[in-house]
Parts: C-alpha cells; sequence; structure tokens
C-alpha cells in the first residue's frame, strides 16, 4: 500500500498492508487530517520515525478475533492510544494515559497517513449515519478541544481569550463558546514576507481570514499586531481581564502571552505540544496563583455528539484535499497563511495533482 | 525608630517612627520573620526599596479613628496585602489578589524589620493567650503552606512529594500531613564548599539535620544527592510516582524535578517566589495533563488554629534570633547550611553581640 514515511524526511514510499493482530481491525482511510502534532514530528517532536497520522475517517474492512466482525463495513473513527488496559490509569479509565500505552502516528505504532491502518477494536466509534465524512475526520482534534471541559468547569459567561486563530484554536473556541463561556478569539497577524516553515500558520498574516470565520459563527474576535508578546498595546489594556485563557497558538511565546491575559486566580490551559522549551516568569504563577492546566486528549464520543447536532462547525475549516501521494506537497501547503485544515485522501487513487476541495 | 532599610544594600538607619493612618494600628514589632521572599528583595525582586519583612508579632500600642481602640495593648499578627476594599476582588473576600494593593515591606508599604510598623486594623488577628510570640511569628508563612488546601482537595492518603528542606518546605509537609496527605519531604545535600549566596539554604549541606527534624514529626523524607536534576537517580525511581508535588526549593530548578515525580493528571503547585524566569518542558504539561498551580498567601485564622491546637510543629525551627541592629549578619547567617527561620527582635534593646537563642 502506498504511506507518506518520516525517517527525517518525509516521503511517499510502498510498504506491506498491515495486518490486524488479535483483537484489531483492519481499516481502510477515507482521509486523514494533518495537525500541529505531525508538523512537531517532522521537526523531532517524540523522536518518532514511521508512518505519521492520527486524524482519520474509515471504513472497516477486516477484524482479527476476539473483535467482533459486527464492525466490518462500519465507518469508523478511532482513539489514539493504544493501552495496555492492565494498569491503575487502565482500570481508572484513562487508559490516554496509560504508561505502557503506545500512541498511534506519534508513539512506537504507524499512523494514518497510509491507505490503510490497523487499530484495537476498542478504540473504535461508529460515525453517525448524518455525519460527513469530511466532519467525522475532525472527531479527534475536537475531542481533544473538549477534552478541556472534562478537566474543569466553565461558568455561565466566563470571560474566555482562545490565543491562536487556527484549526486548534477556532474548535477549542466553538466547544467553549458552546458551553457558555463569552469567547473572544485573538488571532495574531505575522510581519509580512517572514513566514516560514516553523512558523505556524496561525502566527502568520491572513489571521483576518480565519477570524472572519470565526465572527461568521458568532464568536468575538481581536485581531494582534505583528509585535513581540509583551509589547503589544490590544494585549495591554487586556491585561489581567480573563479567567481563562486557552493557549493554541503552538508557539512558545503563547505561554507568556496567556500569563499576561489571565485574572488572578484564574487558569490558562495549555493545549497544543511542541518542540522545546518554554519559559515563564514563575513570580507571576505564584503572586496571581493562576493555574496552569496540560490538555491533552479527550473523549470521542463528545465530539460525535458535538458534530452529530451541528454545534461545531467544522467543514468551512477544510482549506484543501491532497492525495496521500501528494502529502510532503500537503504539508507545504500547511505553510500558505490562510490556511487552516489539509486533508489526505489515500483512496480511491486520485486523479494527478492536487484536488482543490475547498477554501 | 531602628529599621533596616534596603537601597540597593542593606543597612540599619534611624527612621522617623510612623504614624498610623485613619483606621490604622500602630504596632510594636516583637519578633519579625526573615522568608526566603526577603532574600530575594534584597537580590531585585519586586524592586522594592524601603523597610522590607513581612513576617511579625507585635502589639498594638496605638489606634486611629475609625480603628476601635480595642485592639490597644492587644499582642497581634497581620495580614500583608492592604486592600482597597473597593474592587471585585475585595468584594469576593478576595482581597489578596485586589489590583490596588499594597504589600507590607514587599509593595510600597515599610515593613516588619523595624520598632514599629502601622497596618489597617481590619488587617489585624489577635494572637491567641497559648500561642507563645515564637510560635505566632509563623502565622504568616503556615498560612500560605496552608492556602493549598483552600485551593485544591487532598485525598486521604493521597502520594505527596515536598521538593526543598527548608522553612517553607517543613510548613507544608506539615500541613498536607495533617490534612490526610502520605507526605515524603525531600531534601537536596549540596556538593560541598559551594555554599553561597545565592544558593537558597535548603539546597545545600546539612540537609539532613533538616530532614532530621521532619522525620522526628513522623514525615517520610528522602535525601537526593548533589547532582543537577534529571540525572537523580533516585528521582528517576520515583518519576510520575505522586499525585500531588509542592515545590518549595526556591529555584528555578524546583520545576524541573516536579515534572519529573508528578503522575499524569497530578498537580504541582509552585509555592515560592524568586526572582527570574523558570522553563520546563510544556509537552510533559500537556501529554501528562498535569496541573500548574501557583500559590501564595493564605487565611491567617486557619494557621492560628493549627498553632493553637498544636498541629504544626515551628519552634524547633528557629535556629537563632538576632536584634534588630544586626539585621545584616541575620541575613548572612541564613546562608549557614543548617539554618532554618532566623528571626529579628527589635526591642527591648538587646545586649551587644547576637543573641543565640536555639539550635
Amino acid at each position: 500500500m502506498k504511506a507518506l514515511f518520516f525517517d527525517g524526511t518525509l516521503s511517499v514510499r510502498e510498504v506491506v498492508r498491515p495486518r490486524p493482530a488479535p483483537g484489531e481491525a483492519l481499516i481502510e482511510v477515507i482521509y486523514a487530517g494533518i495537525c500541529g502534532t505531525d508538523r512537531e514530528i517532522l521537526q523531532g517532536y517524540s523522536g518518532f520515525h514511521g508512518i505519521p497520522g492520527h486524524e482519520f475517517v474509515g471504513r472497516v474492512v477486516e477484524c482479527a478475533e476476539p473483535a467482533p466482525k459486527s464492525w466490518v463495513g462500519k465507518r469508523v473513527v478511532g482513539e489514539i492510544n493504544i493501552t495496555c488496559g492492565q494498569c491503575d490509569w487502565c482500570r481508572r479509565g484513562l487508559g490516554r494515559h496509560c504508561s505502557h500505552r503506545t500512541v498511534m502516528g506519534i508513539i512506537a505504532r504507524p499512523g494514518t497517513f497510509a491507505e490503510f491502518v490497523t487499530l484495537p477494536a476498542a478504540n473504535l466509534h461508529e460515525v453517525p449515519a448524518e455525519v460527513p465524512d469530511e466532519v467525522a475526520v475532525f472527531t479527534e482534534p475536537l475531542a481533544a478541544a473538549a477534552e478541556i471541559l472534562e478537566q474543569m468547569p466553565i461558568a455561565p459567561g466566563a470571560r474566555i481569550a482562545v490565543l491562536g486563530s487556527g484549526r486548534l484554536g477556532l474548535l477549542v473556541a466553538q466547544v467553549l463558546g458552546d458551553a457558555g463561556g463569552d469567547v473572544t478569539v485573538m488571532g495574531r497577524e505575522g510581519p509580512q514576507g517572514q513566514q516560514g516553515p516553523q512558523d505556524p500558520p496561525d502566527r502568520l498574516s491572513m489571521t483576518d481570514a480565519k477570524l472572519r470565520l470565526a465572527r461568521s459563527w458568532g464568536l468575538k474576535t481581536i485581531t494582534l499586531g505583528p509585535d513581540r508578546p509583551g509589547t503589544d498595546g490590544r494585549v495591554a489594556a487586556l491585561a489581567k481581564s480573563f479567567s481563562v485563557v486557552v493557549d493554541a497558538t503552538g508557539s512558545p511565546t503563547g505561554l507568556e502571552e496567556g500569563l499576561r491575559l489571565v485574572e488572578p486566580r484564574g487558569t490558562v490551559v495549555m493545549k497544543s505540544t511542541f518542540h522545546g522549551p518554554a519559559h515563564f516568569d514563575t513570580a507571576k504563577l505564584v503572586v496571581d496563583e493562576i493555574t496552569l492546566l496540560g490538555s491533552r486528549c479527550g473523549d470521542f464520543s463528545v465530539a460525535l455528539r458535538l458534530l452529530r447536532e451541528g454545534r461545531v462547525k467544522v467543514e468551512e475549516m477544510v482549506s484543501r484535499v491532497f492525495p496521500l501521494t501528494a502529502g510532503p506537497e500537503a504539508f507545504e501547503h500547511l505553510n500558505q497563511p490562510a490556511c487552516l485544515k489539509v486533508l489526505l485522501k489515500p483512496s480511491p487513487a486520485p486523479a494527478d495533482g492536487p484536488v482543490r476541495h475547498e477554501g
């Protein structure tokens, strides 16, 4: 089968189609989504070599005992953590933190940038008929966004700032708005002509286009200037005025900005993983008694419910669909200023050249 | 009156005795305690110039209307944040976060390293008769230690590590043990002959003497080697094994160590302020969904109750009492390896030379 492979560089390869181990399903990938973590992996995050990718929607084509045969033919999404099922974490229902886990496309397990992928049947969730493929592929990042609700209460009308107008930021903003928060999305206008692969797309120019999308969903937005964090007058005027700030910038400077915006006793939620350390003023954290909350994967059933009920908009976030074989170009495309979500479509075999889908 | 004054260097000065403003009390200081924050102030923290000091026990000698005259003659301790009483924070009973506040000896208000100090009568708490002066002077740091209980629940038997066997660490360990936690105090044995003013005393050799004290109170202890954080085998073996880790090291590396010791979904409490930034691996925070909780001042009435009921031991922590006029030497003494708490005694005028009190 065809797959993207990363071993220091990303390339398209012909690899052996995987066979499901006992209890696993073999899934034909319909769409795979590229996420910030995948970009980080290409920069060295987690030291992963192999087939990346962890967002997908697909169809089960085979099951290995004791996985129920009834899965075959079903359209599914799948939890990305493959757990031992035995440890304390697994027994407490928190297998996402199992210390023996592998993580599809991130830690010691092939991912979804391929024609086929295997997963334990226990990881699968059937996609409701009313949720189209292009929507279902957002289940994993939306579950991650909704994880915040499982970790902390959102008071009705709570003033919430979401830093970063990229894919994750727009999902988080919608989820917290739906939960009753008074949400403002902040995007940073980057300096012209300084776009590079290191710069996450949500820090580049054309931020306005993304914020327009957010406004069309009823969210408040603020476009910040290209200044360094700490020098922006807009941020200074809003200092200490939000009870919750979510850092979805994918940048080490997001935390610094979040700590400026959050009020005493407030919470800064860190949603994005990136390669390298962040530094911050601990005195600010201690004196203002700030809570810094790390937040990762979430419950797929919550995300599927939000998608089925149309409470979160995702289709407009698909900027472009590339065939799997154009994977390296798809990663390049993420550097385009206005780009939000890029999907890979492994099958059926596409016509030549990238397929423009939307945006 | 005599006072210690910091304007880049610390010296003993003759200054004008303060007069209480309307609503304030004039207090004769019996003992003042030196805390890690005072040391940080001498390194530049908060940019404070003036009379430092915020821990004290004293006696009210005068009140200015509308402060009730009934305070006069009473033995008191006092909250260090002087608030506006009008803002949202004050109305919510969280005046400690009032954005218009001054802080005695820390922000724009003279402190307790003097013969007399003024405070609003509203800040005062009467010391119960059964609590001696040498015990009552621990009210402020003990309230700060107990603040953790107000911010988060401690599950019975929760595995808790307290990093740092200094003053604050030993108070925090006792409070969390009293609250039902299974507490281990960790002190780091420093390299011989490398003690300097920059090194907080709890990171120097003689850590064992402090941990012996902790053991005498029924706490578990671990002496770590002089290695850099991240290279200590003892820490590696305990990685991810505590649900709560309190960083009371007063060092930027404490956070790094705390993040190694805490289990997924656990909490690292940051108790100590220090001058300068800390850096940490944000991916660890996000992937393991760690909560980082800043914690500062606490409720004095809680601390006075703990002291009155003898549930926290503090008298053995007094290493030495210096006369106020030997203030600079008292700060020097804090660099002694086994030193825990140093008190200043402004009045009555002492005999010449430092007074050895205990230890």
